[in-house]
């Protein structure tokens, strides 16, 4: 998309966004149109026909000029700000499947993180420091393992996942309740930033909007449907991450708990969950072993073929010892495995030798991983000889 | 049972046990003949058709006079000593039900104690202070709610278990894995007196049988079967206290296991068993909570009536405030109402005051206490006031 393609799009996203029109009327005017300069350019009785109201359509027409001149100023002002709609190719693919995806997502970062296998660590803002040591713990041993860390930003646990994964080398994506250009608190404003640089930082909201008690549930649900599953690992009983786990549950996600002492009242959230059918793990690799084959069925539906689950059966029933080139798979397979070596090389390495997006690389790159034919480690793959 | 006549009894059944003939075959026999006097004169042709064999009729004539001599001169060294067969009335009611019941036990202490209501509380010998802690925590509330505290008189979890129960001024039954005389580890020598004393002491196995590798698990059975439910402190994964579950689970007793830190190798039993489907508890009352509908279904059962269930109904039917004497119900339940005041009495004043024995009372108490009807405290009872 050339650069003023790209500001008009972003313009029709901001006008259909704040015109105040239910989501999922969004949604299926971006379904009818294909973008959102296409939705912008049908007309009103279009418009009304996919349930915008009166106010709604004339907002639509004449945008709040504040709001939308801060949102456009914020997108332009770095390349690395985007806004990703439900009718983009990009939008992430397990966000999808929940009840309300939100019809549009600004992104501060890299969005192809949000197409990496992700788990999100959430938790009490007012967690131990074992617990925050816990999360810290998880965090990197997951992010090692590829997966992306996700969380809410939130002081505690939230900040020791994502400050974890950071240090690790490890991706992880924030997705906010306010606008994704405030910290909130406002003490995280430091962790943000590194995150915007490093990792991703997500949000519905556009940028300014300040933290409302509402929203804070609202971002949950996208955390949980962005994520294969949810680690809890410090919650009281009446908790943020409780809501997180108990909508990742109802999107059909893993939902896991750390237990703890009956005498830590931080722990009672978590034993909650289990009694309720959380998934109790005492370590990283329980989570890596439930997640395992999700992240392989995610792999295969993204690339849209049975190529990498097939190259995993040869691989399972290869002889161990015979070093092979890669078994039967289709022809991205066959170039990712032909540009691995055995020295470690990193995804933009490897994207480059071999054509794939980033996108595409990271869930094929996982599911070798978990498979056992490439090692992962800060950021770098390499081959397991064998 | 007159002294003497006690004694030709106690003569049978250890020439019975000491015969080496199997289990199962010594209770249809004592089954068929009603005592062990009427099974020992039913000669050869009846025994052999029970399943003894040749050297099982040899020994049951002629018993190994050091033992049969050991055994006997412990059950005439007090009257607190005696041994219970499985043709006994006292045989413990859900000792009964479990796959293979042991034919008798030897019994020091008050074998009412085995009618009582039970809850198992096991776990590591090398046990955490924490762990122990919990231990006694645990004993303590549901000795004072009326629940007998069986355990294994092993170091850690089973002592402080023991220990926190003598201290409540509640019930406590030790079941050995050795003879009824002798102390495993014999540092417990002590504790085992004073369970001997206040609470009771059983085993399956004859004064004098030392420690051997093979009957700890052949106790947990016991154990596991004379309780309601299991409650697991701290164990490490592979520990006696996790087959006294598995035990307990196969019987159809409930079992519950205490969460613990990640980091505590002590806390992986339970978290295996917990993932297994054993109940998390934080609290006695969790454990109360659970087990309060099996003691009100015990207490019917062992009064082969309906009356109490209904009584419990009728209470809580009624209108709170009202103050009505003891809703329809039997006649025992009636006298229990009346001998019960609002000053707090003990079991052997309500004994005499209504006619009924301690193993009648005790299930019928439990259950007017879990119905919110009765408090007890240090083993004495108070009507609640409405």
């Amino acid at each position: 998309m050339s650069p003023s393609v790209e500001t008009a799009e972003h313009e029709a996203l901001l006008r259909l966004l704040l015109s105040g029109a239910p989501a999922a009327s969004l949604r299926r005017l971006l379904d009818s149109h294909g973008s959102g300069v296409a939705a912008l350019a049908a007309g009103t009785r279009d418009w009304a026909s996919h349930g915008l109201d009166a106010a709604a359509c004339r907002a639509l027409r004449n945008p709040d000029p504040d709001a939308f001149g801060r949102a456009l100023a914020w997108l332009s002002a770095s390349p690395a700000h985007c806004l990703l709609s439900w009718a983009h190719p990009d939008y992430p693919p397990l966000l999808r499947r929940i009840a309300t995806p939100p019809p549009m997502l600004f992104v501060a970062g890299d969005p192809a993180l949000l197409w990496q296998p992700m788990v999100a660590i959430v938790g009490s803002r007012a967690a131990t420091a074992g617990g925050n040591a816990n999360a810290a713990l998880f965090a990197t041993a997951l992010a090692r393992a590829g997966l992306c860390i996700g969380s809410g930003l939130a002081t505690g646990i939230d900040a020791a996942a994502h400050a974890a994964t950071l240090e690790a080398g490890g991706a992880t994506v924030a997705v906010l309740g306010t606008g994704p250009d405030l910290a909130y608190p406002p003490s995280n404003a430091g962790l943000l930033a590194r995150i915007g640089k490093a990792g991703a930082v997500i949000s519905e909201y556009p940028p300014g909007t300040p933290p409302r008690r509402a929203q804070f549930p609202s971002r949950n649900r996208i955390l949980a449907g962005l994520a294969l599953g949810v680690v809890v690992v410090e919650a009281a009983v009446r908790s943020g991450a409780l809501i997180t786990a108990r909508l990742a549950g109802e999107a059909g996600r893993e939902v896991f708990a750390l237990p703890g002492s009956i005498h830590n009242p931080m722990a009672r959230g978590c034993h909650r969950l289990i009694r309720e059918g959380a998934q109790l793990v005492e370590t990283p690799e329980d989570v890596l072993e439930t997640l395992a084959p999700m992240v392989r069925d995610l792999a295969c539906a993204l690339r849209g073929t049975l190529a990498i689950e097939s190259g995993i059966e040869g691989a399972l029933t290869r002889a161990p010892g015979v070093d092979t080139e890669a078994p039967a798979a289709d022809a991205a397979q066959v170039r990712l495995w032909r540009a691995l070596g055995h020295d470690p090389v990193d995804l933009d390495t490897l994207a480059e030798r071999t054509g794939l997006t980033v996108a595409e690389l990271s869930p094929m790159l996982l599911a070798m991983e978990l498979e056992g034919r490439v090692a992962a480690e800060y950021g770098r793959y390499t081959r397991i000889a064998r």
